[in-house]
């Protein structure tokens, strides 16, 4: 159906009469569209400005602008004579389903570890109280550049205890995933690990690590993973590209409380 | 105890002998401060750097190195003749407690909501689907930049169910969360919800109205939430500032899957 543009302003009786700037109406409108962009619903392209203003009931000068945020984030690019289409689909990574990078990106292309250092250190105190080790016990200290379809997707330093960490050491870390090796080391499970998730911006060493501009968003997640006896063992703080991965999952509530699925 | 920092480069037998050049050395240094910053541990103020590089196995130009990362993120500033300190503790917003931010942040100050729209607009076709709506039906749009301790905290734009929307614009979407007006209005828990999220620059006029600089990487929460007998009813993009924001969880593996608590 058409929709006017009108419609967008239009105000109910309770509320005041604010009128959105285009600069407000194209985060809308580009808002939208990274979700249909993630989802895959423009793989075969994006539509042109003028179906897309119809849909948005926006002006096309609105949706150029929407356009252009999406292309400053690098999702989309604009191809002479093609019109715009999806630079890149992130990768989807599982918040409800805790997998390594590899079980993960399944069918998504190869990934591949960069090992930049694989060695004990000693545990510095934060580190120690977090795996239940004294200060200054040996570690084995992990740092890998991950690789999806051959571009740079995360930089995952990683904290082992020690016993389990001098067996990973003498495995195949450039094309196996930590979870696995841990699990096949221990011959228990995985328990449960706790997660904290932030954005920050990328330092210039690991800008040009990662090859993103410097200041670029990064994901960063520190994930202190236990055993199934409840031992912490694996202490790792992953720097994703922004522009690489969405982390996604599902949420209950179980009254009174939100639970997670 | 302490340690030498000849230890930090210590080999195991088995691995290619890699050092480290100091940006490495200082990204893994602040990655544990940050931690610490985060769980007040530093509250009371930051060892001197002589301390840190013995307990970091570090050198002080490696730890000068670290602090400074930490402070272009903004979590530390310098202050003549008193050292360094913590600037701002970020919040913690529960990822496997989905509550509004009111709830969430009780205890931590107030929580002001300075409403930019609150208004019928037509929803637009992707919006509509995900709401089970026809494309062009009518839904109530808020948007919404929210304030902690008097400092923006994020920017939420919101598409309401039209029934319910409609009710939600008669009450005070200053002072209250959304999530507690959808189940006053709909006499129903909320059942679930679908997240995504990334970390995104801030487009220039984001960046103002959030009051950070351009670029900045934020936290961008896409949540589609459905009231107890499955009907969706609340989508919202939340654009978060990566200074003031961590999200937190926990995961359980229960074989052969993960899930969360």
């Amino acid at each position: 159906m058409q929709v006017s543009a009108g419609q967008v302003g239009d105000m109910t009786a309770e509320s005041a009469p604010v009128r959105p700037l285009r600069a407000d109406q194209a985060r809308r409108v580009a808002d939208i569209l990274r979700h249909q962009i993630h989802s895959g619903a423009f793989d075969a392209g994006i539509p042109g400005e003028q179906q897309l203003a119809t849909e948005y009931s926006a002006s096309r000068n609105t949706v150029r602008e929407a356009l252009a945020l999406l292309r400053d984030e690098g999702l989309i690019d604009r191809v002479p004579k093609v019109g715009t289409r999806v630079a890149t689909r992130k990768y989807d990574h599982g918040l409800d389903a805790l997998l390594g990078l590899q079980e993960t990106l399944k069918g998504h292309g190869t990934v591949r570890n960069e090992v930049r250092a694989a060695m004990h250190i000693a545990a510095p105190p934060a580190v120690a109280r977090r795996l239940g080790l004294e200060p200054g016990e040996r570690v084995v200290y992990l740092e890998r550049l991950r690789y999806a379809a051959e571009l740079p997707l995360s930089l995952d330093l990683t904290y082992l205890a020690p016993d389990i960490g001098t067996e990973v050491l003498g495995h195949d870390l450039e094309n196996t995933d930590i979870f696995v090796l841990l699990e096949q080391i221990s011959g228990q499970s995985l328990g449960s690990a706790d997660l904290a998730l932030e954005a920050v911006p990328a330092d210039p060493h690991t800008a040009t690590t990662l090859d993103v501009p410097g200041g670029a968003p990064l994901l960063m997640l520190e994930r202190l993973t236990r055993l199934e006896d409840g031992r912490p063992v694996d202490l790792e703080y992953i720097r994703m590209r922004g522009d690489r991965i969405t982390m996604r999952g599902s949420l209950t509530r179980s009254a009174p409380e939100w639970k997670v699925l």
